[in-house]
């Protein structure tokens, strides 16, 4: 099989990262609040400034959920990475 | 600097193969329709599967073209991204 491309190792990257931490309660489809929180804490220090004010967290954890079922899919997931691709992009910030 | 973590790095990807192929005629900001069809056949091989194939060609890069401005759109590509990495996410594939 030909060496996967650059863009195909940024696409296997977001499932990697996705799952990584999606597979702790053992269920790889979904983030628990808590695994979004691990994710965000590890994945994009700065995202949450302090990340035992559990009322931030809950507030950044709660944008993530769109649908309020709290299990933050790998949808919602791309959703926050493309969002802050578009900072990076235009404004270089994250 | 601290070092970038996983997510940072394919967020970092993102940007490094939109602007590798975007910047070859002097605008980096916007991949003309040859840029785009660049980026497809090296990024992303078998998504064309004949890029000799005007009319195929024409129709993927159509369907980029959310707009039609006959320029793709950091926006745009990333969207394509997105659908790929469902594809992979839910089904294995791409």
């Amino acid at each position: 099989m030909a060496s996967e491309t650059e863009l195909q190792k940024v696409i296997g990257g977001l499932l990697t990262i996705f799952r990584k931490y999606a597979k702790e309660d053992g269920n790889a489809w979904t983030l628990s609040r808590a695994e979004a929180k691990n994710l965000l804490v590890n994945e994009l220090p700065g995202l949450i400034e302090n990340p035992n004010d559990s009322a931030e967290v809950k507030k950044v954890v709660d944008n993530l959920d769109e649908n309020k079922d709290n299990k933050i899919t790998f949808v919602e997931f791309t959703e926050l990475v493309m969002k802050l691709s578009f900072y990076r992009f235009f404004w270089g910030s994250v």
